[in-house]
């Protein structure tokens, strides 16, 4: 159902990737009816790739603001719920959604459980940086953490970004606020003194100004943190962008500069433009998961679709397990 | 001695400061030579400003990246200790430093102690928002919080915010990961609690991507996640604007174009720069002190002399005093 802008961008999504990928099919969810008749207006009738697209009727939609645990309890037939029953049932592989993540996230433990090893199951998230995007996690599904669970975010996270970036042994940052391994809080000192002693190619702490540098491929960090780093990130970026528009608008001057610039400006919010990177994998859970941003356009659930298959054809859940045990040992 | 730049700048901060307001005088910290030889060379002979500027000698500096409770421990005659001695000694009444932040304010506990019912002092900063500036208290000095303390931070920095903004009575948020009640992690949980129960101007939780909205007066939360805020703020701003002049620097159109609309970018530049705020206000001390950032230029160095001069004159710890026994009982 296409998180705040309804279907219509899902099904463009999912045109794109059916278009780009061959061995690929796609089951949207939602009220039949509804996605039957967008189907056809979008697709047109005849389309090759129909044969590739299915529908699964799922009547309830979870609303952004419903509280997750409660909404996964009682609307056993919302779109997310009967995803990954097809994921537990084997009729699907995968799920996208670009809904309320909380309940995203309930939806997949309750159908799917954990992996084996995994305390909890997080949400890692790529941001661009100046070199290449670095993955971030958790950004929002653990708010409170123990030292244990931040490890089990690095081992997660190394695992699946060494896949989806091929890396080798990405290097793994710890979100403080300095760089020695005496700064930061209770939580992240205990953790630096485990990583460094570890097997994981720990790099150190991060600061919040090196997040955007690039320097590492991962970065830890409890929930709580990791989801005010994304918000006042795009928050920072979305009022600059307001207030940058404004100053420009003020002359003809600079208007006609702006005419001249528009296409510097293009490349650069494709740059760092989260459609470019499709979608935040939950990782933890047995099954494979993806979450969109609740604005998602279609390019972005187009680029979610290919992570989750990404995932999916080159086993992260598998590495993950296989990490946690060689780690646990 | 001025932070990673030397003492050149806070020489021409005092220039500019003193004059700008006829009442104040400048006592510069530093090695007693250095200093005159400089002052020489930019007020040149017989400034009339000379006689409002002192110099105290002091042969230490703490480096940024020393140990911030040792450091003061070890050097007794470093800049900041000999700053805030004088102010204990009611010869200054107060301290503006762009050096250690971590030892400004160990520097000021250790010289003056806590105002009366305050456990834990800590940094209030200015961010810029679309609207108002907001003080966002803890940027740093707290990295693990208790409820009391973030409390604490509400009715400081709700206090110097009304003197500083001339606010009777500043609505304040609290950061978290969701605005309604329930969402947070177990600190912000509680805190959101007590505030709602309390006397405060309380605006409820504020995410992320509020805190450039402008919408509240004073966002409260621990000092790791407001260093992580600041950081990751100031991390997008410097990665953006490389991205982005790289992108325009691609074509000769985009260069031409950007001459055009330089102006607008300098408005924006200064609509947003930390200098114009003045430096983030300690908190709590029983006395004035101003940590400035440690690449702050002359007009920032210059703005936080006058941050501190209103904190003074119109008796910020007085008012925090007051509130906090208020609230109290």
């Amino acid at each position: 159902m296409g998180g705040d802008l309804g279907p219509e961008l899902p099904i463009r999504g999912a045109l794109g990737a059916l278009e780009k990928k061959q061995n690929l099919e796609i089951i949207l969810l939602g009220p039949e009816e509804r996605l039957k008749s967008q189907v056809a207006e979008i697709f047109g009738n005849g389309s090759p790739f129909l044969q590739r697209l299915h529908i699964e009727h799922a009547p309830e939609t979870i609303g952004m603001d419903e509280s997750p645990v409660e909404a996964v309890r009682r609307k056993k037939n919302a779109t997310i719920m009967v995803g990954f029953d097809l994921v537990r049932h084997k009729k699907a592989d995968g799920v996208i959604s670009a809904g309320n993540s909380g309940a995203t996230m309930a939806a997949a433990i309750r159908k799917l459980g954990r992996l084996k090893g995994v305390s909890r199951p997080g949400i890692a998230s790529f941001f661009p940086t100046l070199k290449k995007p670095v993955m971030i996690m958790d950004i929002g599904a653990n708010v409170d953490c123990r030292p244990k669970h931040l490890l089990q975010f690095a081992v997660m996270a190394s695992s699946c970004s060494s896949i989806l970036n091929t890396i080798d042994n990405p290097t793994i940052g710890l979100l403080s606020i300095g760089e020695e391994a005496g700064k930061g809080n209770a939580l992240v000192k205990e953790t630096h003194e485990i990583l460094r002693a570890g097997s994981l190619n720990f790099y150190g702490n991060v600061e919040g100004r090196d997040v955007y540098k690039g320097d590492v491929d991962v970065i830890i960090c409890d929930g709580f943190v990791g989801n005010v780093a994304l918000k006042v990130s795009e928050g920072l970026a979305d009022a600059a962008g307001q207030m940058l528009r404004a100053e420009i608008t003020k002359t003809w001057r600079a208007k006609i500069g702006y005419l001249l610039i528009k296409k510097a400006f293009a490349r650069f919010k494709q740059r760092v433009d989260y459609s470019e990177y499709g979608g935040a994998p939950l990782l933890g859970i047995n099954g494979t998961g993806i979450i969109c941003h609740g604005t998602s356009d279609a390019l972005a659930l187009e680029n979610a679709v290919f992570v989750a298959a990404d995932m999916i054809e080159n086993k992260v859940n598998a590495a993950i397990t296989q990490a946690l045990t060689a780690y646990n040992a």
